[in-house]
């Protein structure tokens, strides 16, 4: 029997690893592949697709929803909006809040570039049972779901002492 | 029953996007709560640890290890040479072959790590079964291999292309 030895890290069993190996191959090839065509990064293609998918977003939840963080955000948004694809306006909520949505040319332009989205993912699961698809979505739900609830249970936890002690 | 609306892309049945927001997630935080203190970025552990489960590697190896390209990756290498964690030898195979190694500093650097690597892998998979845990593995390894497959086999036919052509 294969005992675990805890002083290596044996990379082609370790979740990290595996996530991070199939999401940068997906990233690059469709990336170069057809992105790059239509002058976009990977990055700018998660913020067109977060707006196609959601409507108008807070750059707060914007941040959230292509787990970019807020400062590079800004920026690839300011990009957007220089090329025409996104506009910046005032948040239905409040005059005070900005909020970020596809232009009529960004919205064709995200049209575009789903069935080759589509092509790529498909390309991904070949071969993989619908069962072993459903699992697969299931866990990487759970996992990002995992992380996220461990995160805000510690800002909770920091929060609680932090009042203790004022 | 729930139908396929091919206009749109449910980023959350989508797996690019859930491997994206999982690799992230992972690595934000074991970058900001483990890394940050010994210096380190995500990146550079990659490579540290990618050294530690292979031991001497040439860098066009290393990059394929890691899923960085090669231009970053010369330039990580170099800050972990100056940082004294590895080290750039003739390769074994070739005079004119340089290979990158772990120094002994480098290595004690990632037995330390491999503990708490291991925790964020625990967090993230918390809840999970053996045999979820097992189909998640196998199939993220599975869309890893197709990926690289169809690269392959796409690079294989414009090589036959250009040898019928020249």
């Amino acid at each position: 029997m294969a005992t675990r030895h805890s002083s290596r890290l044996e990379l082609d069993d370790y979740l990290p690893y595996l996530v991070n190996r199939v999401g940068t191959v997906i990233a690059e090839r469709f990336g170069s592949e057809v992105l790059a065509a239509h002058g976009l990064s990977i990055a700018m293609w998660r913020v067109l697709a977060a707006l196609a998918a959601n409507g108008s977003l807070r750059q707060i939840d914007l941040a959230g929803f292509t787990s970019i963080d807020t400062s590079t955000l800004s920026r690839l948004v300011s990009r957007l909006v220089r090329a025409g694809l996104v506009r910046r306006d005032r948040s239905a909520h409040s005059d005070r809040e900005v909020a970020v949505k596809l232009s009529v040319k960004g919205g064709a332009l995200v049209a575009r570039l789903i069935p080759p989205a589509r092509q790529y993912e498909a390309a991904a699961i070949a071969g993989l049972s619908r069962e072993e698809l459903l699992v697969l979505k299931r866990c990487l739900r759970r996992a990002y779901a995992n992380m996220e609830n461990r995160h805000a249970a510690a800002a909770g936890a920091a929060d609680q002492r932090s009042r203790k002690a004022g």
